[in-house]
């Protein structure tokens, strides 16, 4: 019989059709292409002056906005959001809008143009991560600021435009609805429990084993008691941490390799499929909590089937998380 | 510069992409082929012995599970829930599950192969929206289930993998999280002006005509204020109704011609789009209120890039809702 779970933090319920369970090879796709050399590439040596002037590089030689650099952060040539001007919060009748103000940003992984991030050296993608952290410390002194999101779109079936590798980062004035309902949920478990649910969570599941995928010292790779979507994997801190940005540098080597090694995990077992992470951490402008852990979410995009969980969100999962954990434990990357 | 405007129903802000607006013809997809006639379907006539026995039908002529149908209700063969057995709620540690206790059926709209929805006569469309109204009220006498969702998928990527046109309906033990969501904004929009928000949607638009699409004697078709979509369009009962099944005849005659205009609408403006609507209403058993009017939410499926919204409940929207409303006030059909 099919299972309805609810996630602990948002309260959501999503079936879980234990019945028909899906395998890996009953989803139908095609595998993400390895990006081809020699295409004209706004994210390749040579070609900076196609991209703003950047915000931040690593650099082994070179000047500003030259080659040389082991990884550049631009600001998006079309951003969603702009920098400039100010909010101007309004009503229209019973309405309200803003300025759409904000910081959209490109974090380009690596010069080479084919390698995805799994193809990186740990200490690359280690690079990648405190790129994040650095762009946000940096931003969150703007007060206007509220929220940063940190995402990757891998593969133009996750949306993704660019094929050269790259992370996004968008700064915004607003809390995103679904991570205010993470805080939120967390909140309240924590009013009734006086305990984080994200550590609550990592405990109960570090313990039955059924749903976790990989435990280092500083990190757990688990899938989730109700996932939305078939493989849907979590990484977070073991040690409780509310704000992202505040991992420390032993953190982020961990967490380089915890990353790398789930994402080659899953382009193993799904055969390079797209997907998408974010990055789920505290507002910016908030001090820190004991209620709100940081986390990474991955999903890779296996089912189409997604207009009717938009509408509703009511999501049918076709795979167990339980079977989805034995396919990423027991493959070898 | 872009906007930020927030959904006065959820409190759910979006971004409004005003200065790249996308007209109809940016947006790359394959129009939604027409049906071929003569391929095998366990909808047609001839095949009724390929579903489970049917749970309601509209005919002519013949017996039940008998071709000289013109409408029929049957149970999904492949259902993501099942009606027999008992809830089962149970804990595992901190987490909740119950069985996956429910009704999943099929609503296969006319006989005809290759028809789609619009193009069923205002009377078979009217059909379909009475069969909706049977089953629920049929079901709604089943005191485990909670809240009942009608939602069309058109086209497979909108989530279609028959493609005789048809409706389908789900009922569920639980209230889907997003249609909770939306009463509870409600039910605080209410509590702090003692008026139905939808009413006051209904009121404003027609006053200010932009993004209003088509109203008639009953119904308002709009584009919301702060839609996730582009093209997201509802439809909405003029007279304050919290339940979709409480409306009565001469509300269904208006509304399915309607429905049908408006999706001709969308049909011509974006090139046989595929889509999805769903009919939000309030939970089956709770009584009539004051704060929550039913609707129908009707999503053409223009973009790709969704991952990064299902992670954040963020969305972009690249065009305006007052350009798409122009698009089809304008639009002959």
């Amino acid at each position: 019989m099919p299972e309805l779970r609810k996630d602990p933090v948002t309260g959501r319920w999503v079936i879980i059709a234990t019945d028909r369970a899906r395998r890996p090879s009953d989803f139908s796709r095609e595998p993400v292409p390895k990006p081809r050399e020699g295409s004209p590439c706004p994210f390749c040596y040579g070609a900076e002056h196609k991209t703003p002037p950047e915000v931040l590089a690593y650099r082994q030689g070179g000047g500003p906005n030259q080659s040389g650099w082991t990884l550049r952060v631009v600001p998006n040539k079309f951003p969603a959001l702009e920098i400039e001007g100010n909010l101007n919060r309004e009503g229209e009748g019973m309405f309200d809008r803003m300025n759409g103000l904000g910081a959209h940003e490109v974090i380009v992984e690596s010069p080479s143009h084919s390698a995805s991030l799994i193809d990186l050296s740990e200490g690359q993608v280690e690079d990648v991560l405190w790129a994040c952290r650095e762009r946000i410390v940096d931003l969150k002194r703007d007060q206007r600021l509220r929220f940063i999101v940190v995402f990757k779109n891998h593969g133009s079936a996750a949306g993704a435009s660019i094929e050269h590798s790259h992370c996004q980062l968008i700064a915004l004035p607003v809390t995103p609805k679904r991570v205010r309902e993470e805080i939120d949920g967390a909140r309240g478990y924590f009013a009734f429990r006086e305990r984080c649910v994200f550590c609550d969570i990592i405990h109960q599941e570090s313990n039955a084993g059924v749903r976790m995928v990989t435990e280092t010292e500083h990190f757990a790779a688990l899938e989730p008691y109700a996932p939305r979507f078939p493989f849907e994997t979590w990484i977070l801190p073991k040690a409780h941490q509310s704000h992202f940005e505040d991992a420390d540098a032993s953190c982020f080597a961990n967490l380089a390799w915890v990353l790398k090694s789930t994402l080659r995990k899953l382009d193993k077992v799904l055969e390079q499929p797209a997907y998408n992470f974010v990055i789920h951490s505290s507002p910016i402008q908030e001090a820190q909590t004991q209620h709100y852990h940081w986390h990474i979410e991955i999903i890779p995009r296996l089912t189409r089937i997604a207009g009717f969980e938009w509408a509703t969100g009511f999501y049918i999962n076709p795979t167990p998380p339980e079977e989805a954990a034995k396919f990423l434990r027991e493959v070898g990357v």
